[in-house]
């Protein structure tokens, strides 16, 4: 099956250390995060958040962020990693609330014990609250000391919280909870995904470039590679939960099991791939039309649909 | 009882009419939100959001920023009861959290139904959620129609998602939480509900002087001013909960139930009535001394301490 899935063009890119490289400076700027967060979270909150933030992850928002950052010509300077940083906190809360016991009510995640099994459930509540302001305010830091503009700054906080919101993450996630037991069609499939996972990824991206200073066509290159990736991501991701099983991905499987509609229900494995691949394609495509000569961006557009997990 | 309550010196102004007059141009701005964020929010979440953010309430918040914008300085442009309507959709969102089965659980609020009783948990959660990312986003669009400058409209989205977050109104409810069953001092108190209720309430007057372009001096005038009137504002919770019957308050009083430590339980009744007038003789003196000189905010501060529910 593995021998199956899709490919793109081989980038002069070395995936492997690149994504090993970035996760690190990744993790190290999620511990300064979550340090500055015990300033003024009660440590019975801050357990639960270091729980979440700090529990493995492919730390993919993050890193697209950087790369963008690094494609537009942004420099070396590590608070980068502290803008990516912002964002995955957004994601890291969302998990968080996914996993309750009154949303999804699942106790593994990523092989670990999800917080609310350790922490209790309304201290993982709270903390996953304080995470959704923190994001903002961590990014307004980390765009001040990336020397952003006040304009930038506030373009890029914007971004986070539309990525974050109802037209966005919590939309998305609000039509994934009214689709349960309903046939979506490849239209409303594909809205739904482009706002529940696609919304953040773009952001990530956008944001990355808003803070190097990008020129308009470049953040519009980032906003349509973004909607290709977020798309082809999740496209993967029923295939990965359609042809995986529950030991090898550390998460239970539950579409299937809550009737929703998926990529592979609806096209079947191997349109799917086919489809996953094509979305990489046209992602690549659109960044290079916008003059972005990133090969770095393109081997993550692989890595989206190649990642076994 | 009502006789004992606090009074402090009688302002030159209508309090009861500019209650009535703020809170329907408020009502209307709060209209105008839930319209726009129909705009993104699928029809199953946005009832529970209307339901809460449309639900009778005091309005306080976004009387505090219009009135502190004036107070500033600032013009006649209705755009600022956006501003503060902004800041008016966090604390709906904390009110939803607060009352789910899985935090306090309660059926009841402004004796009317929670919108969880009416719309699901999980549905009620979600849309909570969604005003968190909102409120920062409607504050953006509110100062661009107000004409603040790129500096200015970062400030406000800044002082928002503080007064929202860990070191303000989350951080204040975690550690009321946390307090529960115990014994906590002047010191402890203080410190949660100047978090817990404080850090909004301040916030919102800072975002109506930042609006209106005040100075420096002024804007400390508004913080030491909202820092008293938060304090002087639980204070005469706890006297309210002590003496009103439930019938009275359109809530069941819950922190006798729960244990928790109150301004009553420390004090007394009528040392924490002689407190609660103090701390808003001494935030209008704040404004005074900043060289402030408004009516409205020194009425509102009359209010806070007079108020029957």
């Amino acid at each position: 099956m593995i021998a199956d899935r899709p490919a793109i063009d081989r980038p002069a890119v070395d995936l492997e250390a690149l994504l090993r490289d970035e996760r690190a400076e990744v993790e190290r700027a999620l511990e300064r995060a979550c340090e500055w967060l015990g300033d003024e979270l009660p440590d019975e909150l801050l357990q639960p958040a270091r729980h979440a933030v700090l529990s493995r992850g492919k730390r993919l928002r993050p890193i697209l962020c950087v790369v963008a950052y690094r494609a537009c010509g942004g420099g070396t300077d590590p608070a980068v990693y502290d803008l990516g940083a912002a964002i995955e906190l957004i994601h890291a809360y969302s998990l968080m609330h996914d996993d309750l016991p009154c949303m999804d009510d699942a106790d593994l995640r990523r092989g670990q014990p999800t917080p609310h099994t350790l922490f209790g459930e309304a201290a993982t509540a709270r903390a996953g609250l304080a995470l959704i302001p923190a994001a903002s305010l961590w990014a307004l830091r980390a765009s001040d000391a990336l020397g952003a503009d006040d304009g930038v700054s506030r373009r890029i906080v914007r971004e986070l919280n539309r990525g974050a919101g109802a037209g966005g993450m919590v939309g998305g996630q609000a039509l994934d909870l009214l689709g349960e037991g309903q046939h979506l069609d490849s239209n409303e499939l594909d809205r739904l995904h482009g706002m529940k996972t696609g919304a953040l990824l773009t952001a990530s991206l956008v944001i990355g470039g808003l803070a190097a200073g990008a020129s308009e066509a470049s953040i519009a290159g980032l906003e349509s590679f973004g909607r290709g990736i977020g798309l082809a991501f999740q496209v993967t991701d029923d295939i990965l939960d359609a042809t995986a099983v529950a030991a090898d991905l550390g998460k239970h499987p539950s579409d299937g099991v809550l009737d929703k509609s998926t990529y592979v229900s609806l096209y079947g494995l191997e349109e799917a791939t086919r489809r996953a691949r094509v979305l990489a394609e046209e992602a690549t495509e659109a960044l290079r039309g916008a003059g972005i000569d990133a090969p770095a961006l393109i081997a993550l557009a692989s890595y989206v649909v190649e990642r076994k997990r």
